[in-house]
């Protein structure tokens, strides 16, 4: 049978993983917003994001009175570090916001020609956050320490993209402030990608005890 | 007399301190690069980044072990806030190092006639991480909530040098590129504002137990 505790921790735990499937959501509809034009739900978006910043209070809160109760050394961490995820996650959120106004800045205009995969991108961003966060509930630090060099990739997709868009824009000054707004939300979906690391990197140090941050280990 | 675990705490609070002047040193130093085209202070910077990491790291490990030992609940916060506070000085580096690899960019290729008065911004943005160090210090509430609506200025003198490069973009389809480096050096200023904001609301949200971060309070 659960102690109170346990239950507890548990709940903590559940609670940051619906903050995880919002988080998710919010950048599904944001890139969604900006392929389909639709600056309807991008506007959704931008409305929801309150709710992502009310689950990191909360969460807070309840890590704070969790970590008062004096729990074992174990415990300790394991809050301090759904403390972080939830963090981490509350900023992807913020990045979902930033592309979900550039969506809303971009249904304004012609559409631009260009070249750029945003769903494929997003996907694979998606698909890093997705696997830290299964990581964390599987206690699986193999598979969090799997992910971290997927950010790299993410890192060369959005170079390859800046690339082409600045080429664009000197080619054609009338896509400048399009192909700008494109930028930011190749940049954002990026940032989401080292949010996802983040919480991978997190993830091993809850199971290794081992601190790969800033690269340490992870060399 | 100063019991051991209140020295223990002093301590965590000047190397937090320490920690910052790094994080202020970084951005001056990145922000000089840009302005005097100084590649070899550039490369100074991103090599100096790890020292903010190796703090960071420090600074949790030490704060983990001081929550270890299960303090009292007003001493609970201020750790847990030593640790926020010195994830957004580890940001606050990482910001810098953009500004410095934007700087050696720019240093590589010819000046660009701008009106931007990037120095300027840089202090506006300083003057808000020390604000927001020195509200952490002197335990001062009020003066960190002060601080809080200065990243409105911020954002906004971002926008309009955002909006007088995608002019320039336009205008002059040479430009592009390092008028791009340029829209990514005033981003990041931007984005230290917005870390120094995280700062002065955990600061007010320690001495006031109210979190007024997300807006609550603060609207």
């Amino acid at each position: 049978m659960q102690t109170h505790h346990e239950k507890e921790l548990a709940d903590l735990k559940e609670k940051l993983l619906i903050m995880a499937s919002h988080a998710e959501a919010a950048v599904t509809r944001a890139v969604q917003a900006v392929v389909t034009r639709d600056d309807v739900l991008a506007a959704q978006v931008r409305a929801d994001d309150n709710i992502l910043d009310e689950f990191e209070k909360q969460l807070d809160d309840r890590s704070v009175a969790l970590l008062a109760k004096a729990p074992l050394a174990s415990d300790l961490r394991l809050v301090l570090m759904v403390m972080k995820i939830s963090q981490n996650l509350e900023r992807i959120g913020d990045e979902a916001t930033k592309i979900a106004n550039r969506a809303r800045d971009l249904a304004q205009e012609p559409p631009l020609k260009v070249n750029l995969d945003v769903t494929g991108m997003a996907r694979m961003v998606l698909d890093m956050v997705k696997g830290a966060l299964d990581a964390f509930v599987r206690r699986d630090a193999t598979a969090a320490r799997d992910l971290i060099p997927r950010d790299k990739e993410v890192d060369a997709l959005n170079k390859r993209y800046q690339a082409e868009l600045i080429e664009l824009m000197m080619r054609d000054s009338a896509s400048v402030r399009r192909a700008l707004w494109l930028t930011v939300v190749s940049k954002s979906l990026e940032r989401i990608a080292d949010h996802a690391k983040n919480i991978a990197e997190d993830v091993v140090y809850l199971y290794e005890a081992l601190d790969i941050r800033h690269g340490g280990a992870a060399k």
